[in-house]
């Protein structure tokens, strides 16, 4: 398979979440100069984007919205099945669990893991809170696939240094801390929140 | 001034992060080699991002941190004041409003606003919370610079669209639902969770 460029998998969620949006709103084909005009893309780049999945290259298209949703859902690994855990179940970390299913589907948060003794024992957002000790054994026995990292900065690095060895298969990270994986086959997706403000900082003070 | 390219923009924090982080080990200066190495970027790479800024095109260059730093800080505008307010202060907001000042230096959050009687008059975080009828006032009377938007999804429109004829200058999105801002001169800076979802499903699947 073709490797496809990191910028063009960060633009099929946004490609992905207009089509839904679309297909709700009942309609059944879309032509590509609208779907353009409503991405605020230009024509070049959406042509560009799908013709690593197929054959959208013609100039003047019309998509079946329902078959090219499918189509970006499949790529993206929509219907795969995945296990979780979250560990820090701080307020992003509850928040998270709670809207999860929001999110994506195929999802199964099996363990939240604290340090806490008042917290072990009970149930976020309906998910049982483990001994974070008991971290590194659950991942290995129940071959976790994702760990959502909320955890303060400074516990970052410990936490992935459990994971990893115990097969963690992906880290979605929101601690702002960048973590060392050293050369361990992981997916390591980061929400720098810190990035994010930064970069809005840049656009703001360019303006005045 | 030239117009950088935002990728750019977007790799200038992990830099600034990682400045920051040697100067607090006690170093003074560091090789292009070295610095390329910890940031697990081509050497090329940074060469030419930084060129964006000054002459730091020289194929072996050794950094003055400290410089190179506040260089960064400069450009990202971190000095700057900026007014801010959020609005939904649920979990996720009031996880950012307890954890602010550690994101970034240079922020007042004047306001907080809700629907719910019961939170109108209390405090976030130290921050006031106010009837969300009265947003748009309160951004025309304090020339609020950013507003952080924390709402549930299905109210960011109606909330956007009050904050934009009020003059509001950037928005921090949340919401995971993409903003209609018409042309209005507004910057948008958006955190979509299930977006960065959809790219750690990709490349885990990718994997399987």
């Amino acid at each position: 398979m073709k490797q496809i460029p990191d910028e063009v998998i960060r633009r099929l969620p946004l490609y992905l979440r207009t089509l839904d949006a679309l297909y709700d709103e009942g309609e059944t084909r879309i032509s590509s100069g609208q779907l353009c005009r409503r991405l605020h893309l230009k024509a070049s780049q959406l042509r560009q984007d799908l013709s690593w999945f197929g054959d959208y290259s013609q100039q003047a298209f019309t998509y079946d919205i329902d078959a090219l949703r499918h189509e970006l859902g499949r790529i993206l690994g929509t219907h795969e099945e995945f296990s979780a855990i979250l560990v820090g179940p701080g307020k992003i970390g509850t928040a998270l669990l709670e809207h999860f299913d929001f999110i994506v589907d195929g999802y199964s948060v099996l363990g939240v893991f604290d340090k806490a003794p008042g917290l072990v024992g009970q149930e976020v957002a309906g998910v049982p809170v483990y001994d974070i000790e008991t971290l590194g054994d659950f991942v290995r026995e129940h071959k976790i696939d994702i760990a959502i990292m909320t955890v303060p900065r400074f516990a970052a690095q410990d936490v992935a240094d459990t994971l990893i060895p115990a097969g963690i298969r992906a880290i979605w990270n929101f601690t702002n801390q960048d973590l060392r994986i050293g050369d361990a086959d992981v997916v390591v997706e980061n929400i720098h929140f810190s990035d994010s403000l930064l970069a809005l900082n840049y656009y703001l003070a360019k303006k005045n």
